[in-house]
């Protein structure tokens, strides 16, 4: 049985060349009879020199089994796969994993405790927004979202993987098999319906934005949250298998894991156990909760993510979790009745700048009533807001300030954040002093710049800087400045 | 020894009449050698029928002593004084004491629980504003200060009664004795200084504005802030001789008393006791923080008069301390470097529409950089701030919706207060929701009216609502939105 290599999008060398971060797949003709997502097992170990790395695959329904792999290492990798199918066991293959081609900057990763970075030490600042059920609206909105996305500001998006009901539109497919009665059999997964999540976010990777996978929501009307534990951990395994070999992906267990009506604990850490066990690639992970924290500390997870907009808390959790904080959901901005979703483009602009001056980073969503009448809910489409453009903005403050993040100046007098000695970034929320005197280093000059956040300016103060340092100000709130270094 | 009656500003009344809660006076000649503050006790007894109240009265220089007192009720009084002066003691008087004039509703008390209204019921709700040193700044800035008080909305001034130093202006006088070489005589005070602020007391009284007068404040460089017990305790039996007569005397112990140097919290609970055994006319009394509560459960407080601006907790305190509420120090409007003196005019205003929601009370400040460059701090002169005018607006609003002030409906889905069953009133912060279904009761019908708090309009909504009510609503933030019972 010839395994077939996938190295899509990499035109231009060796058929068999897999570049580093990008995507192997070795597809294997096996039993089609049975149930093979319950009777069948297969996985592969890929080795590189000494070094070896455990793959589980999948089946991808008519007879095809898959194992995908994301190489992080150039070299040639050997694989065999395992099986307790005959078929499917013991099949060899290498490939050569090339370098990285342009814009493949591979995998984020946490960096400097607090933040992130691609695998090739690129930085990463997460600019989030939410589009939960983008994957599955149809193709024209799906295209419509991703259009919005391109043109956008965000470079990662929240997309949940199982279906949420919208307004009772049908879907395109269901995850399991679903019989006419309304009945689900969990113990057959849906290939179809992954093949197409799984294609949402490759575009996704094609446009550079981190699908942060949300694995299980509590929002459904077809059962997948109250499925038993072995439906689940099936469940959970197959989207690793399928999923893992996509350097885009982060791991969000669950959205508001507080709200589902039938879990423990224990089951969330369960699920973190899985993945630390099937996912060969180590992507980022998290839970995100309604109103009870996951406590953050735990090692499988990398990063927190909050619903709440206590920046003013960061430190605190900082000390007791040393890890990265994203606020992941602040509210929404839109007009609908309800009151997560109703913020305003400055109130969410505002949210964004309090979050970077915490040291931390934010995630965007958008809730406008439709044209139509019917109040949105982040699902994805366009974007009617003007809170986008100035997170673009803070971004563009962010990306060209630091490679490695802010570092907050806690008991700094107005918020504040930077890199010490070389860069303070300022924002005054709703105060409008008309002048301050900043605290600089004394052992070094600094430029500094008044930074309009909602009109997205940034007007440059003439001199060079040391020391105390007053400085005259617009005497508007929710300004900011920024003082760098200069070499 | 004459006594003489003094019913100031009561013209048209047979000279010894006095009206209810009017002034009223004697003034009897003593000694006025030796050190007649500490030498010389004078107090009198009057009576009312079977009721008796006894009132301490004052030294005010050149050999003359004052009782005053302000008559709670009407009819005839008698008095005796009694003192340890000869010459002083068993001095006998009646006055008359006749209903209150046009615009004298009595003193503020507390009322409804967790509001105040005027003896004679007529409702206050204090919107009240700061201007610590307006006494003494000097004729030009002090009748400056009347004019923009005359023409503004506050009905309440927090002001200090000992110095507060401004700029190092010269003072017209110190409240003790003070020596060529800077050293105090703090057991000699200066009645020349006291009789200013008082005249500056009776100016807010004659344009309906209740003085909060702040006893202690850590702010002088002359050294009252660390008298020794003796000195603090003569100087506050003083005051309150000297100004319980007056209707509009709020006491508040001090300002910040957790920034004194040398004060213990027995000094404070001690001079909550002076005030309680001191004052006849049992005047509204609080004390004032910088960070550390003091406990407002104590019997001796009627207040709280906070320094923060968590109107959040304003259900949390209420019962644990069953009082109103006034949010004393929310910062101010301003533009000067110091943090808790630059908020924008719209953020000014916000905070007190969320202090009104919250069922409780807010003050104002200003804090503008003064047209010659000096930092303002409160202190008195022009108001040059936008949220005044909205300020005004509100209280507008409150005192045509209710005559016992805000009820806080806890647990509302967007913050409101109101009567149950009559008056409901919606603030949505920075919430922008396009509509809203308002839970009115079923058993009644109600007018809608959406208000903005910044524009200061108040627009009708057709129709008469009852039970869950949806209503357009601008789709903007910081709106609000007022229900009535149609009567």
């Amino acid at each position: 049985m010839a395994a077939r290599s996938n190295t899509r999008g990499e035109e231009g060398k060796r058929h068999d060349d897999v570049e580093q971060w990008g995507t192997f797949e070795a597809a294997f003709a096996g039993p089609a009879d049975g149930n093979p997502f319950v009777d069948v097992t297969i996985a592969a170990r890929f080795t590189l020199q000494n070094r070896t790395v455990n793959v589980p695959g999948f089946y991808d329904g008519g007879g095809v089994y898959r194992v995908r792999f994301m190489p992080d290492a150039t070299g040639e990798w050997r694989y065999e796969t395992a099986s307790n199918a005959a078929a499917l066991g013991g099949q060899t293959g290498t490939f050569n994993c090339v370098a990285p081609t342009d814009g493949n900057h591979g995998p984020v990763q946490v960096a400097h405790s607090f933040h992130f970075e691609h695998a090739d030490s690129t930085p990463y600042f997460p600019f989030g927004t939410t589009c939960y059920a983008w994957a599955y609206l149809g193709d024209a909105l799906e295209e419509e979202t991703l259009r919005t996305l391109r043109a956008g500001p965000f470079n990662k998006v929240r997309m949940c993987v199982l279906p949420k009901p919208i307004d009772n539109a049908p879907l395109f497919a269901f995850p399991f098999v679903r019989h006419a009665d309304g009945s689900n059999d969990l113990t057959q997964l849906n290939p179809a319906y992954f093949q197409h999540i799984e294609k949402r976010v490759q575009d996704l990777m094609a446009t550079d934005i981190q699908a942060d996978l949300i694995l299980f929501h509590p929002y459904d009307s077809w059962g997948y949250k109250s499925m038993p534990a072995d439906a689940d951990d099936r469940y959970l395994r197959y989207v690793i298998a399928r999923f893992s070999a996509y350097r885009n992906v982060w791991w969000s267990i669950a959205n508001e894991y507080d709200l589902f009506p039938d879990k423990t604990p224990a089951d969330w850490d369960r699920f973190f156990r899985i993945v630390q066990e099937c996912d060969p690639s180590h992507h980022l992970c998290s839970i995100h909760y309604s109103k009870v924290l996951y406590d953050y500390s735990k090692s499988w997870v990398t990063h927190a993510s909050l619903q709440n907009y206590a920046f003013d808390r960061a430190a605190e959790w900082r000390l007791e979790w040393n890890k990265p904080i994203i606020y992941d959901e602040i509210q929404y901005e839109g007009n609908i009745a309800r009151r997560w979703g109703n913020l305003s483009a400055q109130e969410m602009t505002r949210r964004f700048w309090l979050s970077a001056v915490a040291g931390t980073y934010a995630t965007h969503g958008e809730t406008y009533v439709s044209a139509a009448g019917a109040p949105e809910s982040a699902n994805g489409g366009a974007m009617h807001g003007d809170s986008p453009a100035r997170i673009g903005f803070l971004r563009k403050v962010l990306e060209e300030s630091t490679s490695s993040g802010l570092t907050q100046y806690d008991g700094s007098y107005y918020l504040s954040a930077g890199a010490p000695g070389q860069l303070y970034l300022y924002f005054f929320d709703y105060h409008q002093p008309c002048e301050y005197e900043f605290p600089l280093p004394t052992d070094a000059k600094f430029s500094c710049e008044i930074i309009d956040p909602w009109e997205m300016t940034i007007t440059p103060v003439a001199g060079a800087f040391s020391g105390n340092s007053k400085i005259q100000l617009p005497g508007k709130p929710y300004m900011a400045a920024r003082f760098r270094k200069i070499v």
